[in-house]
């Protein structure tokens, strides 16, 4: 299509900014998406994010923005056109402790960033299974939410500032960190979340958190979900922000992760739950005192970490699931929530819809049932690779019917992507359907941006 | 205009929501602008809203949604048309304590609402000096702010779901309370602080917090602004979360203050902090670990309260300074906020600045400094009634000034309405307003919806 593409923009870019397409080329993290863009595009600055936006809106050529590619819906592949890697965007260009934030480029990767707000004595508390490669503006293009949600929120409620460039070039920059603004709408929260359709976050004013100094872990074996939710209730009424992470796992998950793992599982039952409290306060008894309660409440089959080896058992037990259930093959997986009071009811009445279809179906639930999200991932024995995906209409009709009827949403933290926009009709009205398009339309009139994500 | 409009709406209301306009007719807040709509309704359910809208919207009648009418901007003020009360759609339809969540409709009183969740044995945060008569949707329109934004964030970080009759009467409801939800972009956050410009909240569900057990109350004096920034930033790395309100006052806003309370000053000193630290561990020992904390750290201009008495001397001492500045004549208020690293720049160039101009001008400032956020109010001596506000543009230009200079804005938490829009293509780019005019025009095509207030 556009063969005189690396010509036109060597008139304008340095030459260390185009790339070759690679080959073999680029596969997104699933191994289910293939890219196949004319260019691929690493602008070095933000001036170079500008410039290529402002060609590609005049000469009507399709731009995927990409980060640590690293999504899990599809929103980062690139059927034509520039891929554009923020890869080069990676710098850190202020921490301010009065105000508690930093402000950081989007090609930043989080555990860098992590490291950045820990090296000046702060917590920037996102964490997630891919943290070690995804990047911050994917993160926020995708509302990343992950293991430390419960307490400080999922990426939207981290998002002091951002810094766009909007599909003709335009710059808006807001990366002042103000703790209150409300001057006219509020276009900030548009970005986040929009997977990359609607222009290109180039960098971000974040919120930062004291660093926790003490931190106590359990393990707790329960009968059902719906004694977990009891227990959450508990925990929350009395530890309050103090709680961080209440991890949802199902027998045959932590089976497979024990067996991965070659860890000794902490308990027999058919629910387990890994929960962490934090407290930046330092020299509190907070072991011992999650400890007492859990003793007072009654919930004797449960394990208190003793060390830090101890801890990351009890974590890597948790961590290690995802990649102990490639051993049942290529999943289908459903990033879901509902709300907590109903997760229990979702989760038996879903599972044995799917088992009277599927009388071999193979489920690996869990998550993070702190904030009713759950990874629902169902495996068919017979099928190991992605010939899955044939069923996938299927499997996933059944899941969002009981999704829908217990009020929850078929996208809790990886996004929507080009595997689940034909769903949105399902979740939005017309009404807002038609806003969300208006929106689109007048920030990309072309429709460069990411086309074929998000927006059904 | 409209004189047939009661025989209209009689054709499908009942005859309790249609009121006539008042004899004196309302007054805003401020006693600065008279409502002077064609007829008041005050619809006793959402079906009633959606007639109302469809009617107003097919007849191109222009509706003003009000709340509890303590708007500080002339957001809720009705030149003509439609007054829409929400007022009788006041119930609390639900709490859910597993998801620490409460669904009420928008008329709620926020007093009420807080009580509601303490009887659940929650707590609602949102706490403001109105909270006796404003009402949630006002809140959420205006993105409420207030003492406790510290720690449990304004009203925009409050809302879990929202339910809304857009103008043309369609319902948009979203009211589960799904804590990770990422499907298209996120609508939910334009109708927060859009002051009721794109449609008209009838109800929400709102995130409740655990009750605190333990509360620690200090008031510190200090030499400099400067010297309070470091004690916020000291005391948020030792307490976190933990640190509620941290409200900074002025030597001469004290002295109004303390004069008209009939009680003695805590300290003497050109700034003043007032903070509180809570906790919902019960049994904890704060107020000790604040007393040792602040004995360590070297201050000793410094008060703890001793009693629940002594508690509520110190926060009548900074909550009367609104009602002790009305001697001073009328003001004209600013409702600021810059980096907090940038307040004590702020204060001293804009201060001077203004003296330079007007000799004799008094400042009141106090504000919650912990979000960077002050009330920085003039007051021309000589001038005590409304005619002070000839002088608004030209003191406004000389506070916004120093504002953009040390990177703030204009609109912490008291919103835009008709007094702030003018200023608004100084604080966003064209290409900002442009999409906010798309949105308007995509949702209100007619413009019916509380015209002249928000965008320029």
């Amino acid at each position: 299509m556009h063969t005189n593409l690396p010509t036109s923009f060597q008139t304008f870019l340095d030459a260390s900014e185009i790339l070759e397409p690679p080959s073999p080329p680029i596969i997104d993290q699933r191994r289910r998406f293939t890219s196949t863009p004319d260019i691929i595009l690493q602008p070095n600055s933000v001036s170079s994010v500008q410039k290529i936006l402002c060609f590609c809106h005049k000469n009507r050529i399709t731009v995927t923005p990409q980060g640590g590619n690293t999504g899990l819906c599809g929103a980062a592949v690139a059927r034509q056109g520039v891929l554009l890697s923020l890869s080069k965007l990676n710098k850190l260009r202020e921490i301010n402790l009065a105000d508690n934030s930093m402000t950081i480029e989007a090609g930043m990767i989080l555990q860098h960033a992590q490291q950045a707000a820990a090296q000046a004595g702060r917590l920037f508390p996102l964490s997630l299974a891919s943290e070690g490669s995804c990047q911050i503006g994917g993160n926020i293009a995708c509302n990343a939410g992950g293991l430390n949600v419960l307490r400080y929120g999922a990426m939207r409620d981290l998002v002091l500032g951002l810094e766009i460039v909007l599909p003709d070039g335009t710059l808006v920059s807001h990366l002042q960190p103000l703790h209150k603004n409300t001057t006219g709408y509020d276009l900030r929260h548009l970005f986040i979340g929009s997977e990359g359709t609607l222009g290109v976050i180039t960098a971000a004013t974040l919120k930062l958190s004291a660093c926790p100094q003490t931190t106590a872990t359990a393990w707790i074996g329960l009968p059902s979900i719906d004694g977990a939710v009891k227990l959450l209730t508990k925990i929350q009424s009395h530890f309050d922000e103090r709680l961080c992470s209440f991890e949802l796992i199902s027998r045959f998950a932590l089976d497979l992760s024990a067996k991965f793992s070659q860890l000794t599982k902490p308990a027999d039952a058919d629910w387990h739950i890994l929960m962490a409290l934090t407290d930046s306060v330092p020299d509190t008894d907070l072991a011992e005192q999650l400890a007492e309660y859990l003793y007072r409440q009654g919930y004797e089959n449960s394990v208190l970490a003793q060390s830090e080896q101890e801890r990351q058992e009890l974590w890597a037990l948790r961590e290690n699931i995802s990649a102990s259930q490639r051993n049942l093959g290529t999943s289908i997986k459903h990033d879901i929530a509902t709300p907590i009071a109903r997760v229990a009811d979702f989760v038996t009445e879903c599972s044995a819809a799917l088992k009277a279809r599927f009388a071999d179906i193979q489920i690996v639930c869990f998550g993070h049932l702190g904030d009713g999200s759950l990874h629902y991932n169902t495996f068919l024995p017979d099928i190991m690779g992605n010939e899955v995906y044939e069923y996938e209409d299927i499997i996933n009709t059944i899941v969002y019917r009981h999704i829908l009827k217990h009020c929850g949403t078929i996208a809790a933290e990886h996004g929507i992507g080009k595997i689940k926009n034909h769903w949105i009709p399902h979740v939005r009205t017309e009404a807002e359907i038609a806003l969300m398009r208006a929106i689109k339309a007048q920030l990309d009139p072309h429709n460069i941006m990411n086309p074929g994500k998000l927006l059904p």
